[in-house]
């Protein structure tokens, strides 16, 4: 929750599709707030799902959390409630970071593979964050004419991205869900250092049920399956009780 | 044009959109003829002209014998008369390799930079060669998890598309145009040596004309801006001019 020591909240600096981020008066620092919206296939269907802003902020909150613990940093500084968080003011680098371990979505489309088959390795793809294109898959040599990052921010962005994967892929797999794929955002600090930045959450992951193939993600909303909260609800449920005995047995 | 040691044309091989290709009665020896045929858009734009078969033939060959005093060699075994060539069997790899220097086409869409704009470095693409899959642009990842090209394939490819680019460059500046990008094809040959096949003419690359910037290449065909046979003409007697004078001097 928020506290007196907390730096208070100022103008809104920026409204994505399902968050709105804040200036606050302290410096490097932002206020993010999760809201009840959903949106899809470049935002022609959009719709407000009451406690969608809730589940993603503390999903998000509690992978960042558990990320921070197996040593992969983020901007997360600290949750203020259901759905606002203080998070690390970074310049936000426009590229949309896709790991993926199984053909599903736009790489199904891409390459002609059916949903479901296991890719012989991980890949990493790129995306330009940008609507007025449609969010263009990019090479390394398309992000270098672009200036969007250097070779070594690149490197760092896929060691990281990697990084997240493998760890996130065991945590899911702990909890009985295959990590399929996700979408990741990174920025730079002032120090000119490449942090994990946005948000993971069922939003921007591919998560499968193990065993039944059961979709607990945002396909549920896109392919109209069923309700997107009660799904949300259960990966929600199955990451608190899993950390909780973890954090358990360590203390 | 074809003589009595030359090999015998046989059955069809493959029929490509502007291209036939022939078995012959010699190993390792395949039979190519160009079409008077111009499609674009997918195949959704199609018409029969007549003269560009000898056209692209004639340009094609005149840039593959100009590639192999330059160092480049290609499958062409032999020019066999207006329309037809002997060329090396090889196993053709499903990739479109573009090399661009300055934005335009598909490019422009994907990066939102206006046509004509200079590029800072010179870029190679790769597309699936798939109709199926509307011949979508891939990285270098996905080339992997298709198994379309090794790493070791893949920088050779690189190294000699950016070697034609350069030659092919030189020679298009030297009779007054700009090579703006191209398309190129390789095969594996029995040998396993990556080799340029294909074929090389107005119909793959996008060539302005120096100072005017008028199109000297299929986007006359494309975008309906004028009669395709004396474009192709013009580039033909340019290079032929040019070429014959080069080969003058040398002798």
């Amino acid at each position: 929750m928020s506290s007196p020591l907390d730096p208070t909240r100022a103008d809104v600096l920026y409204e994505g599709k399902a968050k709105r981020l804040y200036e606050t008066d302290r410096e490097g620092v932002l206020w993010v707030e999760y809201l009840d919206q959903a949106t899809a296939f470049d935002g022609k269907k959009k719709d407000s799902i009451a406690g969608k802003g809730t589940l993603n902020s503390e999903i998000s909150a509690l992978l960042f959390e558990y990320l921070a613990a197996e040593g992969i940093p983020s901007h997360l500084l600290k949750t203020l409630g259901a759905t606002e968080q203080l998070v690390r003011r970074v310049d936000i680098i426009p590229l949309e970071v896709v790991v993926r371990n199984v053909a599903a979505g736009s790489l199904s489309k891409r390459i002609g593979w059916a949903e479901g088959t296991a890719l012989p390795r991980t890949i990493v793809e790129f995306y330009f964050k940008n609507d007025d294109l449609s969010d263009p898959h990019l090479s390394e040599e398309h992000i270098d004419i672009l200036q969007l990052a250097s070779q070594e921010e690149l490197a760092d962005i896929r060691r990281q991205a990697l990084a997240v994967n493998e760890a996130l892929g065991r945590l899911f797999d702990e909890v009985g869900i295959d990590l399929v794929d996700f979408k990741i955002e990174f920025g730079r600090t002032p120090e000119g250092e490449i942090l994990l930045a946005d948000e993971i959450s069922p939003d921007n992951c591919r998560l499968w049920e193990k065993g039944s193939g059961r979709k607990l993600d945002k396909d549920v909303y896109r392919r109209d399956l069923g309700d997107l909260v009660s799904v949300y609800e259960e990966v929600r449920g199955r990451l608190q009780e899993h950390l909780g005995q973890a954090r358990g047995t360590v203390q």
